[in-house]
């Protein structure tokens, strides 16, 4: 009763003495201990605490199954990149991490080998190919090699008006390790800033422009998760994404090729397209320290 | 580029320095740095991660304009206590103020002084009075009294499927500064736990009750806003209340009343009933830090 400052403080870390795991008492304690302290730092107002609660309420109730601004949220103020360091403790051959972003969506088409799987999507075609190794560059065979990225106007398909996918789908390594998707060549977007977080990134005086990428999300049994983008070494953005995620070993060169000239996979666009090539690295779980 | 660690922290940091004030260029600075060092102290999962990103968004989504989840949030983490105690530095002659919580709703009934405002709610009758002084001690005339409590089953109106309010109103004190209403006697009750607060509070070990109370707003120009409960003595939970809220000088007497005696304000109810009386003092706004 009549509690205050730092004995409240206590109480309600206290409150969370009978957790049904140790992890969770620590998690909690540690948050309540932290957000009391960033109250009393700032000396939070009353109408600043309003402010906040309308401002994560609407944060919940923008998302949808295609769109997530919490963890647009969680980007904007590093937390997703800093997560993604925590997470990843892995050897230097291991193709480095980055943020996972908003628009991954769970049931992608199935694609070959080499298919096509712009759908339509405004953009120049772009081939997109590597291996999946495991760090002794050995390859991974019937890896799973998830993709997404936006197209030329910058739109991912879930931020538009579509019937099937556009620019997203998932494919398996063959025996040699080997991924390719024709694609569109990806450019530099504004992430979603319709909503509570374009709102604080115009407060903050901040951009809100990612450099060009294509998302990748690997799996093969034994081995951890690899979450991660390739961007495009000509981007104006890699030294300002406004999610914090480039990472050097993730630049790849997008080269261009003349229309009629044969691609490396056989087929010769009619139009000028790019090839893009990069391995992607996967570290054993026992490799990587979660 | 390639930012981690304390580097990412005032990267993000430093991406505020353009922000429109300087009150939320600090504001973003010390959350940020709250945030981070709360993932770093704790090294946060990308498991945890995921599920904090969940939780939030179930949060906003399950709020209406009859649900507050993130206020309730905030109620049983004490950062609304917090707040109130930051906000509030006024006299000790002032009325504490405690919570908001989760059940305002804008636009309640008006009523007059002595109606009786349960509305058939279930309960036993309670008559509520008192006046609203200045910290003097002198009548405060026309201030504005919005009142909202739950009924005998633990219930606020706007969690059962109603047609109209009940123990819900606003009413305006007289030229002596009285203030009075029937309501019902409150009880005891858990705070909703159907949401994810009520998930935080199973993990944590936590109750969801709150001690019997009365809320009242009250405005008047010149005055600063008071937020505030009326707390019933004789309640089994004023030392263990969910979201922190009790102060001593806010708990009352509630006295019981055989059916057929007069009630203070000329009423013979026909059945027993309760009386409590307890004045509200507010504080200038000059008298309030904010």
């Amino acid at each position: 009763m009549d509690l205050q400052g730092d004995d409240l403080t206590e109480a309600v870390v206290t409150s969370f003495d009978g957790s049904a795991s140790e992890r969770y008492r620590t998690v909690m304690a540690t948050l309540v201990r932290h957000l009391h302290a960033f109250a009393r730092e700032v000396e939070l107002t009353e109408d600043e605490y309003f402010i906040a609660i309308d401002f994560l309420t609407r944060t919940g109730q923008i998302s949808t199954g295609t769109r997530q601004e919490f963890v647009l949220l969680a980007d904007v103020l590093g937390l997703s990149m800093l997560t993604v360091g925590l997470g990843n403790r892995k050897p230097p051959e291991a193709t480095q991490s980055t943020v996972f972003g908003p628009f991954f969506v769970e049931g992608s088409p199935e694609a070959q080998l080499g298919d096509d799987i712009a759908n339509g999507a405004p953009g120049q075609p772009c081939l997109v190919s590597g291996k999946v190794l495991n760090t002794k560059g050995e390859p991974i065979a019937n890896a799973l090699v998830e993709t997404w990225q936006a197209d030329e106007d910058g739109f991912y398909d879930v931020q538009k008006d579509l019937d099937g996918p556009q620019n997203r789908a998932h494919l398996t390594t063959d025996a040699e390790g080997n991924y390719a998707f024709w694609a569109v060549k990806p450019v530099a977007y504004p992430i979603p800033d319709d909503g509570p977080v374009g709102e604080l990134l115009r407060a903050g005086g901040r951009g809100p422009m990612r450099p060009a990428h294509i998302h990748f999300m690997v799996t093969a049994p034994g081995y951890a998760r690899l979450i991660t983008h390739v961007f495009d070494e000509g981007d104006p953005y890699l030294d300002s994404d406004a999610v914090f995620g480039v990472k050097q070993s993730l630049i790849a060169g997008f080269t261009e090729h003349d229309a009629g000239t044969k691609a490396p996979d056989g087929k010769t666009p009619d139009q000028p397209y790019y090839t893009v090539s990069y391995d992607l690295v996967l570290a054993t779980t026992e490799e990587t320290q979660q």
